[in-house]
């Protein structure tokens, strides 16, 4: 604004005619003018600690003449299946094997989530293959072991954690699917132990890596959970809170669950676009009801 | 499973006494038997074209035995800021300049859809220099402009456009925030004119330029609302669609408008995790009533 100035007239409700310039507007002082301040002053914190730096607040931070930021470094986050029936994609499957796909989409979430995958390999069923692929000198923020954890002859990667001192925080979770789920601590790296099928592995890879990966990167572990209402009604829940996948309809606003719920059925979980979550024992739930969603990246976000 | 075998029983239903095993569960035939094809059989289409590919999607090719994908390259998006009156971050701002924080959050926002974002710079207020920075040999696939769409003497850039036989689509729209928005092709080159104010901006690039670069990535357009309560009643709206930015309440699942609602409040953006859709002349809406909402990302996704 020019000094003495104190309202702006839009040029559309002028008139020139040489020198002159005709005014078709009132005079109301202030008008078409922005204080100077409005969007932030000198004080306001901006984006508090542990804020993302989203597209939006990188134009925020460098609009208040803000060039650097400190940020956590990306964790490492080793990634180790297991398993002698695993072969690795593009090796021909015998009739009792089957494709290592899992670790691939983990390599992806854990990019997704702002960590570095380091891929441990296919730990084989023999203690000195899993002690070996546990190699401590790879200095990880974190492991997530896929599979291993029953109480099968040949899991022995608990066996393993347990016999190297690791100290076990839980071993199993109340959740469908993914009850086989453990946490615990090697040699002060955490070490989260998620199921062997497909599906349960990657959702638990959402309730639990995804927090995991937040707090490693000093923002606030969230599952973000929107209310939605049913389309279809569902029947009463077991003892284990359950996630089941499913479809948003956006005319209707509603969800209503994939056919397909088997933990090993990666396919509907691809076609899901959210988890519904049903609590353990919750009663029948019927068309309309409001329930809770985790929805998942099917798309790019806005 | 063995040949001549139709049942598997958990081994922790079972006991082993020696080369006996004594079994604590009832004879059913398929139980705990997973069918071969569950989860996908040949001919049937996995990933339809279009289907971006998500952590998940990716386990599911490779589960699937395919290591290789046909997929659209990322878009080169060009980005050129207009105006005499920006800086770049890292310079002084004079008492009637500001920082050129758009093209920073552009430039995140292109890469987060799946572009290559490149930087065209600032042009000035001069013909000769938007010419030159709208330089045909960059190759571009979409070019994004920002500011100096208006009628101003000093707009140069619609001008240059219309000189260079640039043909225009439409030239503004009726959404608050983002009027002078405008969209047309300039030597075959699709050219998305967003305006100058900041939250206008990077309001209208979800708007349109997300999905232009779902076309361009081979993907459905789809902007993806979803229904959400408003905790609090808003007033009826005027002439233009507007979209209001807001807070999600995941508790209460209703969504309340910030109070900033400037256009060049980025503060406000920030803050806020989704945008209220209203429709122009959309009547009073009260607390509780269903409203559309677009989620924008503050945090990773699920």
């Amino acid at each position: 604004m020019p000094g003495g100035a104190d309202q702006v007239v839009m040029q559309e409700r002028t008139e020139r005619d040489g020198d002159i310039v005709r005014i078709d507007d009132t005079c109301r002082p202030g008008a078409n003018v922005r204080k100077a301040g409005i969007d932030f002053t000198e004080g306001d914190i901006l984006l508090p600690a542990g804020t993302r730096l989203t597209p939006d607040a990188v134009g925020l931070m460098v609009g208040a003449s803000l060039t650097y930021a400190n940020v956590f470094c990306r964790p490492k986050v080793g990634v180790l299946s297991t398993g002698n029936e695993l072969v690795e994609p593009g090796q021909a499957a015998g009739p009792d094997q089957i494709i290592n796909s899992i670790s691939k989409a983990m390599d992806g979430l854990v990019r997704q989530w702002g960590g570095d995958p380091v891929y441990l390999g296919i730990a084989r069923d023999d203690p000195a293959d899993v002690r070996a692929k546990l190699d401590p000198s790879r200095d990880l923020d974190l492991i997530v072991t896929i599979g291993g954890a029953s109480v099968g002859d040949h899991d022995h990667l608990r066996q393993v954690f347990s016999a190297e001192s690791g100290a076990l925080v839980f071993e199993k979770i109340a959740i469908k699917p993914g009850k086989p789920t453990w946490f615990g601590t090697l040699r002060n790296t955490p070490v989260l132990g998620l199921p062997g099928n497909p599906v349960s592995s990657l959702v638990m890879a959402r309730l639990c890596l995804r927090p995991a990966m937040q707090i490693l990167t000093g923002q606030t572990p969230d599952l973000n959970f929107a209310k939605a209402r049913l389309g279809v009604s569902l029947p009463e829940n077991g003892p284990r809170e359950t996630f089941i996948r499913a479809q948003y309809d956006a005319d209707e606003g509603t969800v209503a669950p994939l056919d397909n719920q088997d933990s090993s059925a990666l396919s509907a979980l691809v076609r899901s676009d959210c988890l519904i979550r049903r609590l353990s024992h919750a009663p029948v739930a019927h068309i309309g009801d409001e329930v809770q969603t985790l929805r998942l990246t099917s798309r790019t976000s806005p």
